[in-house]
């Protein structure tokens, strides 16, 4: 079934492209089959990660890029990553729908993940998503996250540029955020530019890049700051400028090279931590399990005994 | 010398406290240690949960609650996990200096910690930190975190009580946030009550607090909603009120014992992912880790293959 599905998506079908990429999410077996056997026909699609806190319009600027990137005539594929209940599972962005206007779009694929489930998971199987959507054809992958929690900056941090949009006007909380973004940020975005305090929030960004002035000397790439008004269309032009002018800095500098290098570093570790994780499950029973709890819980035992004993049991060896 | 410490913070002291809080959260070995002898001590603090997106105003509030709290005699805690920076490590939330006012209370003991360094290391630093504050002799420990990322869910849902934060007129991602939370918070907050839309949100959530009637009344407990206003105080008693009363039902229904079960399961998860995580870089050196990378990026092995070999070289184990 695999091979087949591999067969129509070569050839350009986009429902094998779906069915891939929920084998890839759902199923650790099938994950791994489909990965190494596209393994071969990855590694050309450029990943841009989109991120920034709640509110700053990302889907839509996302929704004038993909138009912009067509009009170019490249194949475009979106992954966004959901905050989601950890207990449904479901997703409830209607900020989403208006990218479906793509959906009809041969050369546009378009696909939600959901942050439920364990976190390797949820880098794993972005990481593998993005073999697909690459093996696919995708010229330009997005991958788009709401910026706050580690486990997306861990995603987007991935990426070959990483898109970092911030809006005029927000509280403190968010300036703390944005500065933890700040050294992930291959580029700065100020959306909503025709609000009020579009100039104070331009003025302090790039009071903060001055201030780390040496750094981008070094590398040879100050982030520039980009104004747009993603639903007037205005600035979107420029941003995707801004994009490709940062990934010919890559090649040319030889960053490109270190980015995938990492990229690679990062999937291995998903995968080693997701693997143990399932052992752990396969090899002990509900019943040692809630034994084990049970103990702690009563303080017979700490947590780093009973730790002890879960690796001895899955593993058969003591670490 | 952690035997010195944890004699003098069984006295009181709480520069003891900050030195043990510190081991825990940067020596796993010492952690280990430390755990394993503070352990009978604990298992009295109540914990807290206050989450909420960006802006908020949790910290405000949460200096608001401590006041009330301090008012009843009760020694608090806080553990404030700040969305930083995965490559400085920095703090910047100019938000915690408001709190710092009870630093010289010696009933009040105020942790930040930063979401850098891997995730696994956070949630376990952080229910170790609370093992601590516990073993002080904390009545109540609150853990603060932005609710966006599934590391901070992760964190707060292990909290006996869970107190969701909102504000009015927040835009759609928010919505969504909301969504994701809902499922995990006991009590909900409107904080900035006086703003204008605060009835539409007090609206908005008790609609959706009305599809999930069902879940409630099999519960026994549906979430109640309070309006403050933290830079007044009002609300402040109620919510205190509230949160008292969610302790109530916890201990009457038998809930809070499978709360702290839970506690205790996931916990040593992250004790043994992180484990995991040590003994596969202590076992395999820099050059083998970087010919498996080299090889992946050039297509030579998929990453699942390379996963493979980590896991037999680090653990001498096929799993």
């Amino acid at each position: 079934m695999i091979d087949g599905l591999i067969e129509r998506m070569l050839k350009g079908d986009k429902r094998a492209v779906a069915r891939l990429i929920t084998l890839v999410e759902n199923d650790e077996e099938k994950a791994r089959e489909v990965v190494s056997k596209i393994y071969p026909y990855t590694g050309r699609a450029y990943i841009v990660g989109i991120t920034g806190p709640p509110g700053a319009g990302k889907s839509t600027l996302l929704d004038k890029l993909i138009r912009v990137a067509r009009e170019e005539g490249k194949v475009v594929g979106v992954i966004a990553i959901d905050p989601t209940s950890p207990f449904t599972g479901g997703a409830l962005l209607g900020d989403r729908i208006r990218m479906q206007r793509h959906s009809t779009d041969p050369g546009v694929f378009i696909r939600s993940m959901a942050t439920r489930g364990s976190l390797g998971g949820l880098a794993k199987a972005t990481s593998d998503a993005i073999k697909v959507l690459d093996a696919y054809g995708c010229d330009v992958i997005f991958v788009e996250t709401v910026g706050v929690g580690q486990i997306e900056i861990d995603i987007v941090k991935t990426a070959d540029t990483v898109v970092l949009i911030t809006v005029p006007g927000l509280g403190d909380d968010i300036q703390a955020i944005k500065a933890g973004l700040m050294e992930i940020a291959d580029i700065f975005v100020i959306n909503k530019a025709d609000k009020e305090g579009a100039d104070a929030t331009y003025f302090e960004l790039n009071l903060m890049l001055d201030l780390e002035k040496e750094r981008w000397e070094k590398r040879g790439w100050r982030p520039p700051i980009v104004e747009t008004v993603a639903t007037t269309m205005k600035g979107i032009r420029d941003l995707w400028k801004a994009i490709n002018e940062h990934k010919a800095f890559l090649e040319k500098s030889g960053e490109l090279e270190k980015k995938r290098r990492f990229r690679a570093e990062e999937e291995i570790k998903t995968i080693v931590s997701d693997r143990i994780a399932r052992t752990v499950g396969k090899k002990l029973s509900e019943d040692e399990i809630s034994t084990l709890i049970e103990r702690v819980v009563k303080r017979e035992i700490d947590p780093y005994s009973a730790a002890d004993q879960v690796i001895e049991k899955a593993l058969g060896v003591k670490v």
